[in-house]
C-alpha cells in the first residue's frame, strides 16, 4: 500500500509515469512537480495561503480575454517569460527579450526612411541601423516588424482611438543591410494594474511601470528569428522594468540633432523637426 | 543600468520589493519565483513549451466555474493540495487529506446509529468508531461532517439526479465519543479528465482514478479542525490514487458481517441487510 508522505510525493509522481510516456513529457513534468513540492515544503505553504493563490488563478482566468492575457502578464512580471528568453538567446547574437501582448498580424509595409509617426506629435526620432550576420556581414531582404506605444502610453490594440495598425510597420533592410525610420519616442508605460497580477505588484511593494522601448521583430533567411525590444538610456525605470526585458546590448541612446541638421543615407518621407533625436541601433541575427 | 541575466534574474525579482514589503509575502512570493526560475534552467524551457503552459492554464480558466475547478484539480493532480495537507498534519493525531470540490454547506443532521444511504441500493455497510483526543480521551459533542458518492460515482453537486443533501450528513458524537451510521459502499471514480487536466494525465500516462473513499471534516472544541478521507483496504486504485490522498492510517479495512449477526452498540435506523459490512474507524484530532 502506497503510503504518501511529504518526503516521498515526489518520487510517488515521478512512479505514476506510464512505461512509454515522451520522455520530455516526463523530464518538464517531473521538474514542475519537484519544484512545486519543494516550494510548499520551504514556505510551509497554509491552506489559507494556498486557497488565495488559486483564488488568484481563477480570477486571472476570468479576467483574460483575446485582448488581455493576465497568465503572460503573471509569468512577465515574475520573471518568468524573459528566462525563457534568455535561455535561447545566442550570446554572439543581439539579446532576445520579451514579445509581449501587443503584436499585431499583418503590419503595414513601410519603405526604409518611411514614418511610422503619421499624423501622432512628440519627440521626434530618427532609428536606424543594419541588419547583420554573426560575421558582421550585412543581411539585405531582412524582415523587421517594429511597433511601440503611442504618445499617450498606449498601443494601437489598447486603444480605440487608434487604427490598428498605428505605430506598426514592416520594412525589409536593403543591399547594405539597412533600415531607417522616422518615429516619434515611445513613452514608459505601466501594464494592466486593475486585476490579479496589479495584487502581487502592490503586495510586493513593486510599481507597474516598464522604461521606454521599441519592439523588433527580426527575421531573414538563414537565421533565427529575433524577438526583442530596444530601450533608451535615459529612462527612469531602465534598471526596474516590471517585467525584466532590459539587457545591456538593447539600450540606445537617443543623441540630440540641433535645428539644421540632416540625417544622411535616406531621404526620410515623414516630416522632421527642427531639432531630433537620433539612435543608431544595428542588430546582429543568430544564425539558424 | 541593470543588465538583467539568465544568472541574476532571481536576485533581481527579489531586489524589486519594496522596504515594507510584508515578510511573508517576500518569503512566498521569492521561492515561488526561484522555483519558477529553476524549473525554466533545468528543463530549458523552450517558448512552445511555455506558450503551451499559457494555452493550458487560459483553458483551465475557461473551464472553471462554482462547480468545476480546474485549478485545484491541477494542484490536487501535482499532489500539491496533498502536500500542503500533509505540512499542517500533527503525527500524532490522525493524517488529513484532500478536502476535494464536493463538500457542501448545510449538510442534514443524521442522529447516531442513521442511515445515510436513503434509498440507494449497493453494498450496505456499518461505520462506527469514536473521536478522540491525542491522549486518547473520546471526545463528547465532536461533530463529524461527513460525505460521499452514490453508488453511480457520482456525487450529489455532480449529478442532477440527487438531491444535494444526497450522501452528505452531520453526526455529533455521543458521551463516549462514539459515532455510527449506515451507508452503501461507496465507488472508486474518476477526477473530470475531460479538460486540461486530463490531457495531462493522459500525456503522462496516468490514470483518473481515485480509490474508494469517505470524507470527514470533525472538529471539536479545543481542537483543530480535520479534513480527511478514509479509504478502503482492497481497493485496486490504493496505491496509485490519482490525487495522493492515501496515508496508511486512512485505511479502513470492510469486514464482512455474515446474515444473521447483528451490530451492536447502537439502535441502526437504517435498514441492514441480511449480510452487511462493519467499518471500525477511530479519529485523533490534533489538539488547537
Amino acid at each position: 500500500m502506497r503510503n504518501v508522505t511529504k518526503e516521498n510525493i515526489t518520487e510517488t509522481f515521478t512512479g505514476y509515469f506510464g512505461d512509454d510516456t515522451d520522455p520530455r513529457v516526463k523530464e518538464v513534468l517531473s521538474s514542475l512537480a519537484h519544484h512545486i513540492h519543494e516550494f510548499v515544503r520551504e514556505t510551509k505553504l497554509t491552506h489559507d495561503e494556498w486557497r488565495k493563490g488559486l483564488e488568484f488563478l481563477e480570477w486571472a482566468g476570468k479576467i483574460t480575454s483575446p485582448e488581455r492575457n493576465e497568465f503572460v502578464l503573471l509569468s512577465d512580471v515574475l520573471g518568468m517569460s524573459s528566462l525563457v528568453d534568455m535561455m535561447h538567446s545566442t550570446p554572439e547574437a543581439t539579446s532576445s527579450s520579451v514579445l509581449g501582448p501587443f503584436h499585431v498580424s499583418n503590419p503595414p509595409p513601410l519603405e526604409i526612411g518611411g514614418d511610422m509617426k503619421r499624423d501622432f506629435e512628440g519627440e521626434v526620432v530618427v532609428v536606424e541601423g543594419r541588419v547583420k550576420d554573426m560575421s558582421g556581414n550585412p543581411i539585405a531582404g531582412a524582415e523587421l516588424d517594429i511597433w511601440q506605444t503611442a504618445p499617450n502610453g498606449m498601443y494601437s490594440s489598447q486603444d480605440p482611438e487608434q487604427d490598428i495598425h498605428s505605430f506598426h510597420a514592416l520594412m525589409t533592410t536593403d543591399a547594405n543591410g539597412r533600415y531607417a525610420f522616422t518615429t516619434v519616442r515611445p513613452v514608459s508605460y505601466t501594464v494592466p494594474d486593475d486585476g490579479p497580477v496589479g495584487e502581487i505588484l502592490r503586495a510586493a511593494g513593486r510599481h507597474p511601470w516598464r522604461p521606454s522601448h521599441l519592439h523588433f521583430v527580426v527575421k531573414a533567411a538563414g537565421h533565427r528569428d529575433l524577438v526583442t525590444e530596444v530601450f533608451a538610456a535615459d529612462d527612469p525605470y531602465l534598471d526596474e522594468d516590471t517585467v525584466f526585458g532590459v539587457r545591456e546590448d538593447l539600450v540606445m541612446t537617443y543623441v540630440p540633432q540641433p535645428a539644421g541638421s540632416f540625417p544622411d543615407g535616406y531621404a526620410l518621407s515623414g516630416q522632421v523637426a527642427d531639432s531630433f533625436a537620433r539612435v543608431d541601433f544595428d542588430f546582429v541575427l543568430p544564425a539558424a
